[in-house]
Formats: structure tokens, C-alpha cells, sequence
């Protein structure tokens, strides 16, 4: 019987000009001949972890069961934070302990979690510049040809986290919310979730979004819900509130960028 | 027999940061973990039909027999613009009823266009703003799997198309046409193709192109026909003229763009 | 017994927008469907012929053994530069022959090399503008199915070379190094190399970099070594010195480029 071709992912901030991913390929690659890397986003902001979280968050979900998603963002190479690999029931998941696996850690019910120590998986010399290429790529590449879990390394019990920002409710019911995340088709996804919308709806009618200089009165369902250029704000495809502007660019027509202010209540 | 492991290309204006063309893939692996994606291009500019059209047509009679390439550049996402997919001889083409498809039906004879519907295709959950990840990549891999193109939904007699800007001659045999685009070695690729040479040189012979501040007298055939740092014209790999300099970048020297005019004729 | 996947990597000048890797792709495919395609870079900067030979460099030797590495920088396409196989005891290079595979054949033990010149392997119509995809690719792909190097053309026994700059050892024991690489990190990496700063370590003791306006007293191992924006100097994963900055870029910090000096000695 034929088996399934395994899956690797790839998120990294190495960008696409200086061959880095592709020798992080090429040494997965070399261990295991019949792996299917699949690129997420090798785009990250340098160094930026939580980019890298939200991008993992919103997409690891959408890969086979089995699959083993590599993050390699990790201004820490070379000191002593630790290689994680973190396991759920469907996935793998291979990055440095510095809280870009926080999201996940957080949505999956007890994952288990163990340091990647085993040396006998990493390339026989080891640079303290590229884990990526040294440790990461062959620890990946050994799991995706069945080596042990549990070989890997000790058990870990806590890992560092970084935190979503959360809204702030005011006393008079307004939620603050937040900027977390802009995607490169300039949508301003907030850090406010369906959840938070539905129980203050309970309180009242008239919903108010405030953001940048707009007043929005409604959340919709689709771009098309409004003109051409409009403004509009969206439950998005990752659960969190987004606007956007149709045909367009909210981050363009409304000047605003990450870690800026939204409000959001019932009048 | 080994069966040939069939293929999906990607043409997106998704761009490489944010992980949704590693979501897309994730999508289509689930579904058919033998398929081979190759991507085209997902960095066309965000929600231009045009460059997207351009892009597919001068790419994808280079695939295998039996490719399946998929367009994902739609503004309208979450409007009542259809999906459609487009059969010809040799390939089937998923994409937006928004133009995308134009110069494809223009070229290929009597294809045939089924508007996709089949609910049984797509994610359990649709958003109405990425459907690249909950229709196209589904609908794309369970083709890939055998799905029967005639099972995707009704027949479509007539769809959007977007026009090629035509040449205009005048009355003195003076071709005039425009830039329609920019490549990214700065190769400027014009509407003026081999044809509509072809019919004015019986007329006369000396030609003269004219193009910015530039009288060229000849069409070349390889960048190495002028010096180094030089303006050169070429019928190019697309069919259609191109002005380009030999080591540099035509949009730079010429200070040129989309949608610039250029004249072509015999004296 | 399962073959092993032959691998085919491609490093070009082609970026990722115009849809030409893609095309480079479906050639290839078209010809092997069970080659397995890997990007090292497609990010070169136009023309960069330089930067082409060290990211090769650099990457190369990462690859499963059996390897076909393809180099399109080719600002001489459609002139009488010849097209180049050269073959290693574990790879074969395909590339224009304009200085690009300088490195890999100083580097390699008597390399051998043929002229590409076997009409049979090529697309058949073959453009002025466009070798990558109408000789490049289906000759890769064809040696990938088994096609013997041997039957590609005649020998080569001189090939054009491009020269790494090399340091200048002043009279007083300093030697005067150079930039000769900038990563997407902003690590500046120089042609100064292990042996180089081993052999002046033998004069005398107290190390001193001067790199822009900063003087640096030490090679570290990581850059976790110095504090967090402070700027490191290492001996890089390809072996030579590079200036970088803990979580930061020494590109930004010093305002530093490709082909600035630097100076390294003993007091």
C-alpha cells in the first residue's frame, strides 16, 4: 500500500533572496528524499514572533493530519533558549522557545511538549548562527521518517508565551480593542473575536465601530457589502474582526497600522 | 503503471507574507496528498485582473497535459460573481467570471466553461472572503483526484471578458500602440505583435519605432544586437514586442510605464 | 526498489511576480513529472552575477548528492556566451558561462566541463531572450531522467571566472578586508576566512576590527554573546567573518554596504 507523502512546513524570517530556505530544503530533503516541504511564510519581519504566531495560528490548521510544521524565527540563536517540539493530536510542531508557539499552545487542549536535545538527529557540525539549517531542518526531517517523539528530548512543562493583547472594556461598555495583525492586502485584523462581540450585543442595539476617523454601523458579511473604496468591517476568515476597504486597502485609505486603536460598542 | 502525478499551478495576488498560499496548499495536500503544486505567480498586484490574465496566458501552455491551474485574483470575492472552470483541449482553468480567463478563451478554440456550484466540492464552512481557501483549492484537488468536470455545476454560455487595448493605426500607416507590461527585468511588453508588423511591412520599408525620447530603427533578435546599456526592440518570448536594454532595465533608461504609447511604421 | 526523487534546484534573476519560474517549472515537468524542483533563491538582483556565485556557494553542498543546480543570471542570453554543465563528484551545474560557477570550480577537485550544445535536449523553437526556459530547463530535466552528461557537447577546459576580491595584508601586519555580501538580515559578510585571521593570529594578541565607526575586540560564536543591539563579529555559517548585530541588522546600525572596508589586525 502506498503511504502519504509526509508534510513539512515552513515558517522563517529569512526572506527569499539569500538561499537560506532553500538549503533548509535541501538538507530535509537529503535525509528524507520523499518529504513535501510546503512553504507558509518564509517572509516574516525579521525576528518578528509575533507575526510568526499569527501566521502559524491562522494556518496550521488547514494541513493533513500528521503534518510538521518548522518555525524558524529566532533572534535567540546561539543562546541558551531552548528547541522545542510541541505535539497535538493531528500535529507536529518544531521552534524555539520564545512564545511564538504561544497560540497554539494555547487553542490545543494538553499538548505535550519536549525539548529537542538528541544530537544524534542535528548535522554533525553545528553553527551557532543557523539552527535552522543545523537542528531544525534535520530533527524534522528524522520525524518525518518516523524517529520517536519521545526520543527527542525531555519533557517540558512550561514554555515562554507571548500574549495577545487583549480589549479593554470600559465601564460604560465600549470595547478597546486593538491592531495586531496587517496582511499584505492592507486587511486590519483587530484583536477582537466573535465572542466578545455576541456578549455585549446581549446588552444592546445599536453597534458603533469606531476606527481611525470612521464610524461604522454594522459588522458585514462579505467586501461586496459595501460600495467600491467603502470601508467595511468583517467577522475574518481567522475569527477575529478585521477591516477593510473594498477593492482596496484599509491600511492605505485609513492610514492606520499595527498596534493602533479600534472601539467597538452599543449605543 | 505508475500513474503521472498530476499538477495545480497557483496564480494569486496573495503575496508571500501572510500564509495564505501555504493555507491554499494545505487545502489541496489534505485532499489529494500526491498532487504537485507549482506556482506561477502570487505576487501579482492586488486585485489587478489584467496582470493576472497577462501573466496566466504567457505561462501556461508550458504545463503538462492534464494541468490544473487555478486564478485567484478576485476583488468581487463574496459577491454574486460566479466561479467558473474552463476546459480546453489540454488543460482546466479555475478562476473568478471577472475577466481573468479573457485572453485563454480568446486563444484556445471552443472551449468548454461550467460555472462551479457543486457544494459537495468545497470546506464544510465558506467565508465570504477567502474563497481561494474553502472553493478553488478544494474544487482544484478533487479534479485533480478525477473529479468529472461536467459534475462541477451548469454550463456558461457567456463570461466577463477584459479587452487587450488594440493598436490604432492611422491613416498614414503609423501603428500606435501602448505598453501593457512591465516585467520585472524592466522589459517593457507592448500590444503590438508580429502580425500587425508583418501587414505594414509590405507597405513600405524603413522602420522606425518610436518610443519615450527614442527613434529605434530595427527589431532585433537577442539583447546582444546592441551595446551594452542600450535600447533594443525584440518580438519576445510572448510573441508580442518588447523594448528592452542589453544589461539594464528599459522601464529605468526610458522612464516608462503600463499604459505609455509608443509608434510603430515604415517611411 | 523505490528510485530515489532526482532533485533540480534553480537560482535566477528572475523574481517571483512575471510567472518565468513558473514556466522554468512546467518545462521541467513536462519533461520529468517526478522531478523533485527546490527555489534556492529566484530573488537575485537583476544581472548580479556575484551575488549569483555565492549564494551558490553557499548552498550547494546542502543538497541530496545526485543534484542538478541550475543558475539562470544571464545577462549574455542570446549572445555567443556558451551554456555550461560542469560536473562534481556529487553534483552537476548547469549556468551561462559569464563567471557564475567561479567558486564552485575553484572550490571543486578537478571539475569537469562540457559545452551544452545537444539541439535534441532543447525546446524546439528556441527564443533569443528566454533560455531558461528553452534550453536550461529541458536539458536539466533530461539529465534528471538519465540522459547522459557526456552526450551534452564537447569539452570545456577554460570557463570564465569572476575573482573574490581578496584582503590586502599591509606592511604593519592589518589586514584590509571587504564586504562582499549583505544577507536579508543585514549581516555584512566579508572575504576574510578562518585561515586568513589563523595566520595573523601567530604575530601577535590583541584582536581589532574596525568596521565602519565601531572597533571590535573579539570574534564571538553567537550573537547572543554581546547584548541585544550591539554589533558582533562572527565567523559565519559559510565560513567567512561577518559583522552582524544581536536582534537587529549591522547593515541599518552602520550604515554599512556591499564592497565597504573593514580592517583587522593584532596589537
Amino acid at each position: 500500500m502506498l503511504k502519504t507523502q509526509p508534510v513539512i512546513t515552513l515558517i522563517t524570517d529569512f526572506g527569499l533572496q539569500d538561499g537560506y530556505v532553500g538549503v533548509v530544503k535541501g538538507v530535509i530533503t537529503k535525509i528524507n528524499p520523499s518529504v513535501n516541504i510546503i512553504d507558509i511564510s518564509n517572509n516574516i519581519e525579521s525576528q518578528d514572533i509575533f507575526q510568526a504566531a499569527y501566521v502559524l495560528y491562522s494556518s496550521y490548521a488547514y494541513f493533513p493530519k500528521g503534518t510538521i510544521h518548522v518555525v524558524v524565527v529566532d533572534p535567540g540563536v546561539g543562546s541558551k533558549r531552548k528547541v522545542l517540539c510541541l505535539k497535538t493530536k493531528d500535529y507536529l510542531f518544531i521552534a524555539p522557545d520564545n512564545g511564538v508557539l504561544s497560540f497554539i499552545a494555547a487553542r490545543e487542549e494538553s499538548p505535550s511538549i519536549r525539548e529537542v536535545t538528541n544530537k544524534k538527529l542535528f548535522l554533525p557540525e553545528i553553527s551557532d548562527t543557523f539552527h535552522g539549517r543545523d537542528i531544525f531542518a534535520p530533527t524534522a526531517a528524522h520525524l518525518s521518517k518516523g524517529f520517536g517523539y519521545k526520543d527527542l528530548g525531555k519533557r517540558v512543562i512550561k514554555i515562554n508565551e507571548i500574549d495577545l493583547p487583549k480589549p479593554i472594556r470600559s465601564p460604560r461598555g465600549v470595547l478597546k480593542g486593538e491592531i495586531i495583525y496587517v496582511d499584505g492586502f492592507g486587511n486590519l485584523v483587530t484583536n477582537i473575536n466573535r465572542d466578545m462581540i455576541d456578549r455585549l450585543k446581549e446588552k444592546s442595539e445599536n453597534l458603533v465601530i469606531v476606527v481611525g476617523r470612521r464610524k461604522l454601523d454594522k459588522i458585514s458579511n462579505s467586501y461586496a457589502d459595501v460600495g467600491v473604496g467603502d470601508v467595511v468591517a468583517i467577522l475574518g476568515s481567522s475569527g477575529y474582526l478585521e477591516i477593510s476597504v473594498n477593492h482596496g486597502s484599509a491600511r492605505d485609505v485609513l492610514n492606520l497600522k499595527k498596534g493602533d486603536k479600534l472601539g467597538l460598542g452599543y449605543e
